[in-house]
């Protein structure tokens, strides 16, 4: 069983936590993002590494955030404006600033109003990629706060019983704490899977579960096929994207429901657009902090969370598998393990960071 | 293919809308509602059938609360307490109060919190059956506003490799307006398939489809079975329901990951109970509403939800499908037909009505 796709150890490096963020904000800084905003970005791909998302990581995500400042795509020094506000609300224009980096500043402000009102949600319009949509729901989590983040993305998944994608992977995160437990963290694609996984299958040369995709014409594939070998985001599909559920029979409308929910929350709620809207290389976020004390006790709430998450985690297993893991679980194991350890890169990124170090002429600091 | 399970009209009788609503109302007020919550229950329920929503309609669920009350489970005069509020959040005591009731109460909150600050949420405890969960949504919808509700529900459903159910059926409901398209409205379960289905199928005698249970060690059953003749809530089981996805590789963590987080955001934030809780015949529920003026023009949000809708529906099919549809499009054109021919209800329902008002000393009204 997989429980995660991480990169083979035999075909990694491992590097260490401080020299990847001092190297990312590096290249940062060399795509002109002002030395703040590089910490940022960089804490926002590290941490992906660290909780083992390596999709959201460096690895995947780097390049492509290099390759969109380098076309202008992403603007390196955005003026974020509020272009309306109430007390539990507000709508940014993030002027085409990359997703990892104003999105937490949304957040900041979700939290403020939550504070104030009990609840915020802050709408971000003309963003860029989001990155690990996790990350940004986290940022409650040190507040008493419940985060909560989704994105509405290109579209790559088609609805049930379509032949063409309409649907971004529009994935759904929330963060709530508990008390002597890790906090719940769950993240997730309302595709089957994640599209970088798809990604991740191809440089790794697995096969595709069943149900994952569908034929060029709209069928769900219910049996295993190899990967394709050059499945890139954007990239002409001999598969197409299946929402969870994969068949009608087995809920797709649910996945489906629960993507329009996505693109309905982010991008149409802020007046601006959807997934479908042809040629869009834009997203749609949303932020949402739920304070606690505005429902009930703090301590109250932790030690149900604690109750719930130890009930899930002693649910007897079924045959074949070792223990019932809640959303979270595996990313805090990730993370002892590569703060102790390193962050494993696969080698032909060790390679990049080197060859984009000597281009740019900044310091390599991976070896 | 099954697009919704409808009563076999061969076993059907069509009984008018406005007798339903009459029969149903004054059944309540047999059980001592008093008489305006009994007009708001019986529109509740007989909305869920003019829907098409049977499993949430009077056939599956009027029984049920009939007994309730005369179990003394429901109360049918609660005291509804506010807990504990802030300028955009609530937090309700519903007194055990039938949630079909005392949650559209709690939604007038949540809309009058929302037109003030953008957002509104309230959380219900001490609850019970929610019914359609996208009924209470759809309260938002002649308020310019996008409604949500959530219901947490006793445990019915495996952790994903998990042998014993933690979680309930835990729904999610969604509704949005729309200009002249019929307004946007979701409305799920978190496992595969809703737990009221089961008992339909098994009423109608229909197979179970692969991965929507799982045997009672928790293994899920990849091939069609025939759906249990004695299927009912809370009943002994032979088989389990399995959360959306069905299995790991098929997603089922963000099946399960979603009804954590709507037993975080209704009982859990609440400061209440989760569905694990053992022998709890306890719901927990939550209401938002997000008023769309406080992040972008109304007019424009409604184009682009006409936008939205237009192309969904306008999606090529896949082979052997005629089209595509968006979620709230059956629901409308079940509507349509029961509003014009009558609600049809199995035979068997409709001789319970009539035992049901002879034992009330009621008028019996459906022929």
């Amino acid at each position: 069983m997989l429980e995660r796709f991480y990169v083979d150890e035999a075909d990694a490096v491992r590097v260490r936590e401080a020299d990847l963020r001092a190297n990312v904000a590096s290249i940062f800084e060399k795509m002109n993002v002002p030395p703040e905003d590089a910490v940022l970005g960089a804490d926002a791909l590290v941490t992906a590494d660290l909780r083992g998302v390596e999709t959201h990581g460096v690895s995947n995500m780097l390049r492509a955030y290099v390759a969109g400042y380098n076309r202008d795509e992403i603007n390196p020094t955005p003026n974020l404006q509020i272009v309306r506000e109430t007390a539990a609300t507000a709508n940014m224009d993030s002027d085409r600033g990359l997703g990892i980096i104003v999105t937490p500043k949304a957040m900041e402000i979700a939290i403020e109003k939550a504070r104030n009102t009990g609840l915020g949600m802050v709408t971000i319009t003309n963003g860029r990629h989001l990155g690990m949509a996790s990350y940004h729901a986290m940022m409650a989590l040190k507040h008493d706060m419940i985060g909560m983040c989704m994105t509405g993305c290109p579209p790559s998944v088609l609805p049930t019983f379509g032949a063409v994608p309409r649907l971004g992977t529009n994935p759904i995160a929330l963060a709530a704490p508990a008390g002597e437990e890790p906090p719940f963290v769950f993240d997730a694609a309302t595709s089957v899977i994640a599209g970088n996984k798809l990604g991740l299958a191809s440089r790794l040369g697995l096969d595709l579960e069943p149900g994952w995709v569908a034929d060029g014409d709209g069928t769900p594939l219910m049996d295993p096929v190899p990967a394709p070998r050059d499945w890139a985001p954007g990239s002409a599909r001999r598969y197409q994207q299946l929402p969870l559920g994969s068949t009608r029979e087995g809920g797709s409308h649910k996945g489906y429901g629960l993507a329009c929910m996505v693109d309905i929350l982010s991008g149409i709620l802020a007046g601006s657009a959807f997934g479908m809207v042809p040629g869009r290389p834009n997203f749609s976020h949303m932020v949402a902090a739920y304070n606690i004390e505005a429902f009930t006790e703090i301590d109250q709430f932790k030690s149900l969370m604690d109750d719930f998450l130890r009930e899930l985690k002693s649910t007897p297993p079924a045959p074949g598998h070792e223990r019932v893991i809640v959303p979270g679980q595996l990313e805090v194991e990730a993370t002892e393990d590569r703060q102790a350890n390193g962050i494993p890169l696969h080698k032909e990124v060790v390679q990049w960071f080197q060859d984009i170090c000597n281009e740019l002429g900044i310091a390599y600091r991976l070896s």
